[in-house]
C-alpha cells in the first residue's frame, strides 16, 4: 500500500484493521492515507480477515484501479529491456520476476498467452509493489514480434542448451523470453527468437528456478 | 528421488504408489528402484498420501541417510565459496538457494542459527536434489571465523547499502553472507564482514527477493 500511494495509480478506498498501528511503519502510514483525503473504512479484526487473503494480514488493504496498457503504449528509449513471459505459471515465481525486472530497470512487462495473470492477487504481494510503476502488459506472439520489428528490437530466449550469454555482444534494444518452470520456452518462442541464450551452470542435469534464471539474465544484460 | 539414486547417499526404503508410472519418467525410475535392488514397498494412492506431504505427489518416497558433514571437513580448493545464510527463514528461498548454489558450482553452503532446518522437507523438495550432491552444514559463527581464517578465506556480506560489486575484485577464496529476508545481514555479520557488497537496483526503494539476490552475487562471484 505504500508503493500504490508513491504511485500514480487512482486510489478507489481502504480497508483499516487495528493491528495496522503494530504493522512495522504502521502508523505513518495511516496518516499518509489521512492525508492523502482517501476514502478510509475502519473495521474490526474479523471483518477485515474476511476481506483478506492472507493469513496473517497487516490491516491495510486497497483497492485502485488496474492501468490498462497495451504494447504500442511501452515507450522504447535506449536501452530498451522488455521481459516476455511465455507461460510462467506459479504466482510467486511471477511476482518475484516483476520484483526484480523493477528493481533492475527493465523498461516493461509482458505476458503471453499461459502466464497467470500478472494482476492475480498472489503475483501482486510477491511483487512487493513493482506493479505499481513498473509497465505491465498481456498480449500475444503477433503483438510482441510486430512491435519488435516496427521499434527494431532484437528478440533473445532462454534456455539451457542455448549460446553462453558472455560471448554474446548486447544489443541496445532487446526483448528476452523466458519460460515455462516444467517445459520451458514454447515452439514459438525458438521461431520467434533470434538468438537463444544460457547462463552457464556447473553440470547439463542441474537448473536453476525460473525467477532465479530471470534476475541473472536481466542483471547481466543491463550493460 | 531420481537426484537422490545419483548421489552417493545411503537409501533406506522407497515407497511407490500406482500414478508413479503416470509421472514424467516414472516407469524408468521404478525400474531403476529395482535394479538398485532397494527395499521398495508398493501401497495404494490413499496409503501413499497418508506419507506424503504434498497435495499431488507424484507416487515415489524414499528414505536416506542424512550426510552428517562438519565445516572442518568442507575441502577447500580454488575458487573456493562459500555460501552462508544468516537467518534466512523462508523454506522455499533457502531450497531455491540450495538449487541455486549447486548449479553455479559453489563449493559449500553453511546455516548459522535462525536459519530454517535445510533438512526441512520444503527446503529439500524446493532444493530438486541439490542436498544430495551439495555440501551442507549447520554451524555458529565462531566456526566460520575460525575456519575463514585458518583458509585465508576472505568474507563478503551482502547488503543493499554495500559497496557495487562491479568494481571490486575478486578473491580465490571467498564467504559470501546473505541475510534474512525482512532484516537483512545481521550485526555479528557486519562485523567480521571484511567487505558489504551491493547489486546495484533502479531504485533505493525497492529491493530483490533474496533467492535472486543470492543467485546474482553468486554468478557474479564465480570469474
Amino acid at each position: 500500500v505504500e508503493e500504490l500511494l508513491r504511485s500514480s495509480l487512482g486510489v478507489r478506498g481502504v480497508l483499516v484493521a487495528p493491528q495496522l498501528i503494530d504493522a512495522p511503519r504502521g502508523s505513518e502510514l495511516a496518516r499518509a492515507l489521512r492525508a492523502r483525503q482517501l476514502e478510509v473504512a475502519e473495521v474490526g479484526p474479523h471483518e477485515f480477515a474476511s476481506a483478506a487473503e492472507t493469513e496473517s494480514p497487516q490491516g491495510v488493504l486497497a483497492i485502485a484501479e488496474k492501468p490498462r496498457l497495451t504494447l504500442d503504449q511501452v515507450v522504447v528509449r535506449e536501452p530498451f529491456r522488455l521481459l516476455v513471459l511465455d507461460a510462467v505459471q506459479d504466482p510467486g515465481n511471477v511476482g518475484t520476476i516483476l520484483r526484480t525486472a523493477a528493481a533492475l530497470g527493465v523498461s516493461a512487462t509482458a505476458a503471453l498467452p499461459g502466464t497467470v495473470d500478472l494482476w492475480n492477487a498472489k503475483v501482486v504481494r510477491s511483487a512487493m509493489g513493482a506493479h505499481f510503476h513498473h509497465p505491465t502488459v498481456s498480449t500475444g506472439w503477433d503483438q510482441i514480434v510486430a512491435f519488435c520489428a516496427s521499434h527494431g528490437i532484437s528478440v533473445w530466449a532462454a534456455d539451457a542448451a542455448g549460446a553462453q550469454l558472455d560471448a554474446v555482444p548486447r544489443p541496445a534494444r532487446l526483448a528476452l523470453v523466458v519460460g515455462n518452470e516444467g517445459s520451458g520456452i514454447s515452439e514459438a518462442a525458438r521461431r520467434h527468437a533470434d538468438r537463444i541464450v544460457a547462463i552457464p551452470v556447473s553440470t547439463p542435469v542441474e537448473s536453476l528456478n525460473v525467477a532465479v534464471a530471470t534476475g541473472i539474465l536481466l542483471y547481466e544484460l543491463r550493460r
